[in-house]
């Protein structure tokens, strides 16, 4: 049998993903789980996109071109203006869904070897696309003392050398929910300025901010055009997983026609994901601000639910639908694992995201946990109720 | 500005690619132009798929399991099974279009500085993908004279040593249309057996074979069920190249195991697509047939149509929709960009593809072009006037 290669053995098996057979086995034997483990928004799609599907009037279900319908690019235009980022069409290449554009970026940009400052924790698969492409993350360590704020500057200076290439954010944040201020943001485009570094940034939850804090783009900061990489989704603001819809947007001319080159290769993104986003674009206020107030609502309710309960400790969410909360467990891979094999409260349990998938070090975020806000809020009181019943009796254990 | 990684640089762009922008200033100048250049089929995609896209009823539109629908790869059992290729619903991953099954094969099986042995003229995107996993592409080369068939083992064995680690082929051939046949298919077999090799098996053609010629497919070969992994695609068995569904097919456990782990860090394979790409499986035979029949009555016009054009030769292509032939040119590169910009024949003109893009070697296939047939025989029969009063017109220049 010949070998895998080195890069497929290096890929890590996502915490998460190892106890999904887990659940499955506890709904098999009848017990309801809560599941606050996954960014799959049940929030419906907007009607819209659902509808544009419906009417699809095509003979041929065609490629589309390389870098996604202009007709879409250029509604994109108008879509960002809203948020005071000004690019032009050519500015937007689509992507299948933003894990395209994350690895297309990493392709594009990343020798095997070259590194990239991420600050931890941080979104999972960011860790597979460098593998993909071979290059190395080097974390620094937000802390739930603080919110997960951005780390001074002299944090990412000690970690940058020669193979230091870029810098990658993800704001608002998951797992965190934390938003990058205006200083904060300042002071990654000095360092990115300074040493020359690419900044990618993932804003695919810019929807969902619940203060009045600002949302601060990396293509709103001055003097870096030719760093800057956003990476974008239509996933979490129209609910729409499954269509598989990203954008990679950068201002960096080269770039963009060396991604080109990337998405020629795979020829095209998907055709009726592009109409179901394309459509999305319209969608009425009155559907966003509903989508809004409902994850608001939630926030406000678990929040305060999670920190009622003794031991337990997290800070408030600005943005996106996610929070990581400290446990009083020794370890919250077991404590997950064991909510799914050994424990129930009248039928029901809980499915968390141990925290342990979103760093590097093996050693951080043992007795943390991401829970997602993808419940209605009675379903978040029931698995708060189950969550408070799990730690006292995993306590007792 | 930061620099582009040596990969972004290396990826080649495509010689087809770069005639489009050619193409599109001849259609603005009134031209009609005829698109012999692509693997975009004309052909109608089935009614079922376009009528379950319309039918769609979903709130939400999430994700799809990372492997694709189980109720999906369960048909596909019985799809090949037709083709006596015996597979369990648990071999099959469903990836976004072929491309993305080629890249996660060599993503899985090649470190950087691997070797792979292709037979040339080849799909050009083979490249762009073993430049994403830092592989090395090694052709042999197969000739027009012989109707491009299999070079003899030597020529594999003068390129095999310790970095080569797979050899990939693409049956029925996307340029050529040459089928391999058993003794050919058991060449390769010995082959990949002896040196422990990787068989990479592209076979998205499988239903235009125009002879009573047997398919052999890699999944047919004793012996190496741990070496073998199938590429496919329904792009064009049901005209489907918009909806990027491929899969890639293996009987090696564990490399199933390490391509799931790619897929699950692109989250899951496009929703909308494999919705059509399901239902079209159960596609009447008629609507096959038809396809078929189209595609075979326009090969059997177009290949004695070409070799009956002074000094143009090519063979009789056995599958796929594409034949390569030789024209009466000094660089079919400079006479395909020619056609566009600098003739025109009663307001028509030619977009053929330049064999150059299907080879490694910038020396091979100057005077070939790739020619699809995906064009309905009218226009077929127009197209081959104008092309044989451009090489009139080209000889006089």
């Amino acid at each position: 049998m010949p070998e895998i290669s080195k890069r497929g053995t290096e890929m890590p098996a996502s915490p998460i993903r190892k106890l999904v057979p887990l659940s499955d086995a506890a709904k098999e034997r009848g017990i309801k789980v809560y599941h606050l483990n996954i960014g799959q928004p049940d929030i419906p799609t907007p009607k819209a996109a659902i509808e544009a599907i419906r009417q699809v009037d095509r003979k041929t279900l065609e490629y589309s071109p390389s870098n996604g319908f202009s007709s879409y690019r250029e509604k994109l235009v108008n879509y960002y203006s809203r948020f005071q980022i000004s690019i032009s069409a050519d500015d937007i290449i689509i992507t299948t869904g933003g894990s395209e554009a994350v690895l297309f970026a990493f392709m594009a940009c990343l020798n095997p070897g070259d590194e990239i400052i991420v600050p931890e924790p941080a979104y999972a698969n960011y860790m597979a696309f460098a593998i993909s492409a071979g290059a190395i993350i080097r974390p620094v360590i937000t802390k739930i003392e603080n919110s997960f704020a951005l780390p001074p500057a002299e944090e990412f200076e000690a970690l940058i050398n020669i193979r230091t290439k870029g810098i990658l954010i993800c704001n608002p944040n998951n797992p965190t929910g934390y938003l990058y201020s205006r200083q904060e943001m300042n002071r990654i485009r000095d360092l990115v300025k300074k040493h020359n570094l690419y900044l990618f940034s993932d804003e695919v939850y810019r929807e969902f901010i619940y203060t009045g804090a600002p949302y601060i783009s990396a293509l709103h900061l001055d003097g870096i055009d030719s760093n800057t990489v956003l990476i974008d989704s239509v996933s979490k603001r129209y609910s729409e997983c499954g269509v598989r819809i990203g954008m990679l947007i950068t201002r960096n001319r080269e770039l963009k026609d060396t991604v080109t080159k990337f998405c020629q290769a795979r020829l095209s993104p998907p055709l009726l994901g592009q109409i179901a986003a394309e459509a999305s674009i319209d969608t009425p206020q009155e559907y966003m601000q509903e989508v809004y107030d409902e994850y608001l609502a939630r926030r406000n309710y678990l929040i305060p639910a999670l920190n009622s309960i003794p031991g337990v400790f997290t800070p408030m969410p600005v943005g996106a639908f996610y929070t990581v909360a400290r446990l009083p467990v020794d370890d919250s891979d077991k404590f997950c694992s064991w909510c799914l094999t050994d424990f129930e409260y009248e039928g029901q349990t809980i499915f968390l995201a141990p925290a342990s998938g979103f760093y590097t070090s093996p050693e951080l975020g043992r007795n943390e946990v991401r829970i997602a806000w993808v419940l209605r809020i009675e379903d978040l009181k029931e698995a708060v109720t189950v969550l408070q019943k799990a730690l006292e009796a995993y306590r007792k254990k």
